[in-house]
């Protein structure tokens, strides 16, 4: 019996070959490069697939929440950053997982450095946060005394480590080519000679850390950088594929969704899969907004997705597929089909656990 | 000590004194009105929040998937619809919950009745369902010949018995104000008279259902209806408030943020709180984009937004909130903020759970 005919409803579909190869695609990259790999886990929050990545020699890892944190340090993991700035009203978990795992946070200008310091009693490593163009969080470094005053304030605490610098340049994530990735990307290597050249003569251990799938995908030359954390690549998505980072055969999760109804006149079909499956992520494709691509799922995993053809509306529940007359013609009431992911890191948020191919369950934080 | 103190990560607070006073008009209204109140619990799916319904007296509820039919008859309730067109994948639980509450399921011109019927061993109940407009799933009433041969067809079933007719217009969503709303709302009312006057006489019992908030809100006449199925008004949202089907001082639910950054320069603040607690779902209010409004919580709950402060963007984790620079300034690195949701079914399915402004934790489906 094929695993196709034990699903009955919304279920996130993931096909190990595709995402084993782009971990290990990554993970060579680094290894080429000469750089740390500190994958981001928030993308598949998963203790299983995390063993995959230990399989291709990863060590250290990177999470956005003391909730991640602390599920994959239960799971083993015993080198963690969280990447986020760090939230003083969490200092007891802070100080818990301190004592159990070499953890690493970032601070920022506004960081209270010093009422961390007082409430800790085991030592963390502190990365300054660098806003290279994301507009989020992070320092500039067209003012470097600023970044020197942290420096120099986190040299006066018992228990913050300066270790260097992380960023997070999401604004790659604007670009719609590799051409223009890669040139963010030089923008933000300039940012990060700056630091470089102001901070190894006397740190020689130097943490220069970058993040994005965008850039990590499609970069060649890391410049000053020694580590990267990029998350998403674990699954790629649609987003991904419109940026120029992956391809679609590179997206590694598709959403199985029930047809239950059908509108010839419409050429619409209804499926089971909604906001709560998908998230409302939303993206232009091709001139309309899509909320996701459907493909045809077989015994081996799914198609590639047929031009014209797309989600076009999403409620709690219901999923609204827009195709070609033939194509819905072909698609029959009952019927699963596959839905590729807008943003795979909210898709596998929502749906808390994946079925592979070959049927097996993997697990995932919100499901412990 | 204040349930404030008690909260370091983001949290979604319900003020019970509102929600109650949602549940309270709405069942007022359905019973002036001498409608059966059926309200849909896919908004707080949430057995504890179930029991204030129960208290207005309601023995009739609503569900959009199978999940939620069989956690609340888990939680005993004994009369379930799901408003949604059945799965015919999902034959062996509807079966099961055929077997244990009364239950009632919707059909459209392409459902596998036959097949339905012939897997069944317990009867169930069957909504046909209209598209008055949404353009979702649901028959169009300017075809009645097609409506009498789904209605033909369930006749001649031993297990599926016709009760009458079901219609969620959720075109009333596009609507700017209450007028708008009405405008809308007697067009169904048109729409269902047809259906009244074709059906009503050989089926006295008739049940008609409409099943939005905004215009189970703001209309104040149901012709034939005979009975209503709103769900968001539980909680109500930003959403709603712009559609004017409720005030912003009626909405039940805001996630507590703690503050983790600051940019004065930028008039932002960077909170934790982001699409994997909010969601993505995004309003245009006056003018701009927004993923939510904040506002300053305190002991008794939450203040009114101020003008021009407004959740600007959402990252996995991160929410970036912009405010006036007064407004900024006044707010610490550290401080608890709430921010308003634009769509509470959704914020509500992601977290999983509520804290009362008293400090009890409510249950939520996807925690059980």
């Amino acid at each position: 019996m094929s695993f196709l005919s034990e699903i009955n409803s919304p279920t996130l579909l993931l096909d190990e070959g595709v995402c084993r190869a782009n971990i290990r695609s990554m993970a060579q990259k680094a290894g080429a490069l000469d750089l740390l790999f500190k994958p981001h886990f928030k993308t598949h929050q998963s203790a299983d697939i995390g063993k995959w990545f230990a399989e291709e020699g990863v060590e250290a890892i990177t999470v956005s929440s003391l909730d991640m944190a602390e599920y994959f340090s239960d799971n083993g993991w015993q080198d963690i950053t969280v990447a986020f700035p760090f939230n003083i009203r969490e200092s007891g978990r802070l100080q818990r997982l301190a004592s159990s795992v070499r953890l690493t946070l970032l601070a920022n200008e506004r960081s209270p450095i010093t009422e961390l310091d007082q409430f800790l009693d085991e030592t963390v490593n502190i990365l300054v946060e660098i806003n290279a163009g994301a507009q989020r969080s992070g320092m500039n470094t067209d003012d470097p005394d600023r970044i020197d005053r942290i420096v120099g304030n986190l040299e006066k605490t018992d228990m913050l480590q300066f270790q260097g610098f992380y960023s997070h340049p999401g604004h790659s994530y604007s670009a719609r080519s590799a051409g223009e990735i890669k040139s963010i990307h030089r923008d933000v290597m300039d940012q990060m000679k700056l630091l470089d050249r102001r901070y190894r003569p006397a740190y020689p251990e130097l943490e220069i850390c970058v993040g994005d799938t965008p850039c990590c995908s499609a970069a060649e030359e890391f410049g000053p950088v020694s580590a990267i954390s990029p998350g998403n690549f674990v699954f790629y998505d649609l987003m991904q594929d419109s940026i120029g980072s992956c391809s679609k055969q590179q997206i590694a999760v598709a959403l199985a969704c029930p047809v239950v109804d059908k509108y010839p006149s419409r050429n619409e079909l209804i499926i089971h899969g909604g906001a709560i499956h998908l998230s409302k992520d939303i993206l232009n494709h091709n001139g309309t907004e899509v909320y996701g691509l459907p493909v045809f799922i077989n015994e081996e995993g799914w198609e590639m997705p047929r031009e014209g053809c797309y989600v076009k509306a999403l409620s709690q529940e219901h999923g609204v597929v827009k195709g070609s007359s033939d194509w819905i013609r072909s698609v029959q009431v009952g019927q699963l089909i596959g839905i590729l992911p807008v943003h795979s890191c909210l898709t596998a948020d929502l749906m808390m656990g994946y079925r592979t191919l070959d049927g097996k369950s993997l697990n995932h934080i919100r499901k412990r």
